[in-house]
């Protein structure tokens, strides 16, 4: 009977057809984020192409356009990073006012490690014209939604100097494993630091061009409109805000008087985590959290033991800073389509 | 690869120790809650005893105690019935002001088939002394929480009218199989119409007495207290609201112009549903949803097709009335623990 009385979180489901589900994040305290609890996060129905047939194609303005079988990838140099993906809608559900969308709350985000081949590796063997400004990305995955008429493959691009970054790479391996077909199989982009539309799923082809790409996916979806009427002083999303997320408690648990042991994660797109701090009274004092070790682009881990005998309602804060001096607000950053929320996390609880 | 893509919704976990997760209510559309998205409502860790000394007892004021096998129950005259069990939570997250405690959305709730043998023909053979006023339900969990101090089992009653109602049974089958042991393997207390804190799982003891039972659940827990800071006009939880929700589309969701099915359920505790109305503009106009063929206790489900062409956001609202004359709020009846909430249920679009 030991079996049947496991208890295992499960991902919250916000639709089925395309298929987005949350990471249980609260209860999945472990060092990677096993694919079972991984986010899911896409824009069609889940692409139908053979394996047998995947080749990713570079072409455009390259000295030598080339194609690649899987065989060829996985025989180049590769490199195992550990990544935090996070969709630019994590948290959208906070946000007030309420902006339409998808209603994500903490878990549109895991981390793991990927393995791979850096895209400037393949570059340097088709050769880069030396007009180039930025490299387009591919996926197999395209169809339609509520904004656009007609179908259109997922497509982004990144500037050049992302682009080959070495810690850019075509990842085939998700912690040790093939990558889920659901996460990308057999090939994905990973973009670390950026936003998780970036790190393209089913890579097909790459393409280098002299001009700014204006696909869907990087001008009218995935863009900052600060405004509720209008599309003034728009900007593409692009790198992750520093941002911290507290797993446990969760808002308006209630608790018992003693020890309490308010845990979380602190993540950036820019450098590091230098500093998590914790509040217990709404915001009037703070304290430094424990921070634990962190690899390369994964999430940082933290904890704070809290000491509490007075019974009554409190609320808890987390607070990050990064290395680029970047922390986070106390109010977010409005937007229209409820993008990169990083104001400071907040839960409730009720010490009885 | 057609394995890979098959997308099933999961249930949401609002803890793990004790187990809680919601149906994934919205994307679960068929007529009956299969087990796997059955919601998960625990006050302890799940109970370990075994199967094979599994006894139940009926004592207090009977002419003749006795003692069941299961065996001795399965032998017995059987009937089957479809149930809406729901958490007396269910909907907590929509009260404003919050309330303290899990916030439940609309998944705190299932239905399907429960088979077994009703309470009154086990009382038939111990018999019932005429000073009976209640029967008291003792399962096999137990644990402490936040607001007692010591070890408690999980024990509540019902009045005796209640418990020698023909459908008040003690269940040992779901949907044709043998109840899932999170669900309370191998008997469970069904009580319809009643909130799910009513049907007992693990039952062990069941228990004859002339006056009010006193237990935690059902004076402490499980009481509407309708003020912040006192427990006066407080009273017991015990039947169902007369209530509905729209499954889709959901909260927040952006859609495009065209014909747009709104789907959901409906259910109550007295009688049984005799109309539900939807409005598509905020509560000015409504009309009359399709009800589906509905069985005994469960839940009924409805359709309204709705043709818009205009872009814009919309507020849709679906309203229930049972034939008991009962109809949901607009506003729900606030109280502290947060139970019962039934307001007409309403989810916000945005048409693109």
């Amino acid at each position: 009977m030991s079996d049947s009385i496991k208890s295992n979180p499960t991902r919250k489901t916000h639709s089925l057809t395309p298929e987005n589900k949350e990471t249980p994040i609260s209860f999945v305290q472990t060092d990677v984020t096993s694919a079972k609890f991984f986010y899911l996060r896409n824009h069609f129905s889940y692409p139908s192409f053979t394996y047998q047939n995947h080749w990713l194609s570079i072409s455009g303005l390259v000295d030598i356009p080339m194609l690649f079988s899987m065989q060829d990838i996985r025989k180049l140099p590769s490199k195992k990073i550990k990544v935090v993906l996070e969709c630019a809608g994590n948290k959208r559900s906070l946000f007030q006012p309420k902006v339409f969308g998808e209603q994500w709350e903490k878990g549109g985000m895991s981390h793991g490690y990927w393995k791979g081949v850096s895209l400037l590796t393949l570059l340097q063997m088709t050769g880069i014209k030396k007009e180039v400004k930025e490299v387009i990305f591919e996926s197999h995955d395209m169809g339609t939604q509520p904004s656009t008429d007609q179908p259109l493959p997922y497509s982004r691009s990144l500037p050049l100097n992302k682009a080959i970054h070495p810690d850019t790479i075509l990842a085939y391996e998700y912690n040790n494993e093939p990558i889920p077909y659901k996460h990308g199989f057999p090939l994905r982009l990973i973009v670390p630091n950026w936003y998780g539309m970036a790190s393209i799923k089913w890579l097909k082809h790459i393409k280098l061009a002299d001009k700014e790409f204006g696909g869907h996916f990087q001008t009218k979806d995935y863009v900052f409109y600060p405004h509720v009427n209008n599309d003034n002083d728009s900007f593409p999303v692009t790198v992750q805000n520093v941002n911290s997320s507290i797993q446990q408690p969760t808002d308006l648990q209630i608790l018992s008087t003693g020890k309490i042991q308010i845990t979380g994660i602190a993540w950036t797109g820019k450098g590091y985590i230098s500093k998590v701090e914790i509040s217990t009274d709404g915001g009037i004092t703070w304290s430094n959290a424990l921070l634990k070790k962190k690899e390369s682009y994964g999430w940082v881990s933290w904890s704070f033991e809290w000491v509490v005998w007075q019974t009554g309602e409190y609320t808890l804060l987390s607070k990050a800073t990064d290395s680029h001096g970047r922390v986070q607000p106390e109010s977010p950053f409005w937007n229209r389509k409820g993008y990169g929320y990083n104001a400071t996390d907040r839960v409730s609880v009720k010490i009885e």
